[in-house]
């Protein structure tokens, strides 16, 4: 089984998609993470879910989220609203790491080394400059449990 | 809304619990990952999915996912059989890091401070000692996004 028999296709955004537009499709559709692609549309980052909130959430409360307390319940209800006209651009993780990327002829072993190694829920599915899919953990554990 | 409104019931492990048992749960329940429970059921960790892979996957695929392509596609379909006999116990993060838990009065706007703080798509939701259940990032963004 290679990453050709797992990889599906999946939704992609750009730097100029808004926040808001990625944490609906996140939402709407259940995903680990979204593929952004640049104007090339190559890879550029995976995002995981958790990244897209961080535009959303003022610094003080990540720093320490108790502090988060202080915003009313009603306030604290909208706070997605905070995504404004934010786009993915700003969602960018601060560092660049390994990207979770390969190619069609990638093992299970070798897609899950990449998951453990960047943990990435996601691995983006390459045939040469062009995105095939993707792979999930999900659909990575549903395939090797039945073998 | 608060975490008493949107915790659910969630599966936890033990460190006893067999690495392949956890592996089965993530992905018969399609789940984000799994809450670790110590002996006096309090949460000891949560743990990603990715991390319970990194049991499987021997180590030098880890630091070079590439180096994964020496094994032949058969064995490499059966990588998960490496979990053998391991626990949980063996798949914790190296580095203890700040733990995504909370109490039942969060807010929502916490919830996503802990989820964006800690890269954690699942929050552990307590009242006082006990576990009352988790908030993952899924359910999160379904509610805020309706309002």
């Amino acid at each position: 089984m290679r990453a050709r028999d797992l990889a599906v296709e999946f939704p992609t955004v750009t730097l100029d998609t808004p926040a808001l537009e990625a944490a609906r499709l996140l939402a709407e559709r259940d995903l680990p993470g979204l593929i952004l692609l640049d104007d090339k549309g190559r890879p550029l980052s995976i995002l995981p879910g958790t990244q897209v909130l961080r535009l959303a959430v003022p610094r003080y409360c990540q720093d320490d989220p108790a502090l988060a307390r202080v915003v009313d319940e009603a306030h604290a209800d909208l706070f997605l609203r905070q995504l404004g006209g934010r786009t993915v651009r700003e969602c960018l993780p601060e560092q660049p790491r390994q990207l979770p990327v390969t190619d069609l002829d990638a093992t299970v072993l070798e897609l899950a080394a990449l998951m453990a190694r960047t943990r990435s829920p996601l691995v983006a599915v390459m045939d040469n400059r062009r995105l095939i899919g993707a792979v999930t953990l999900q659909s990575l554990l549903d395939h090797v449990l039945e073998l």
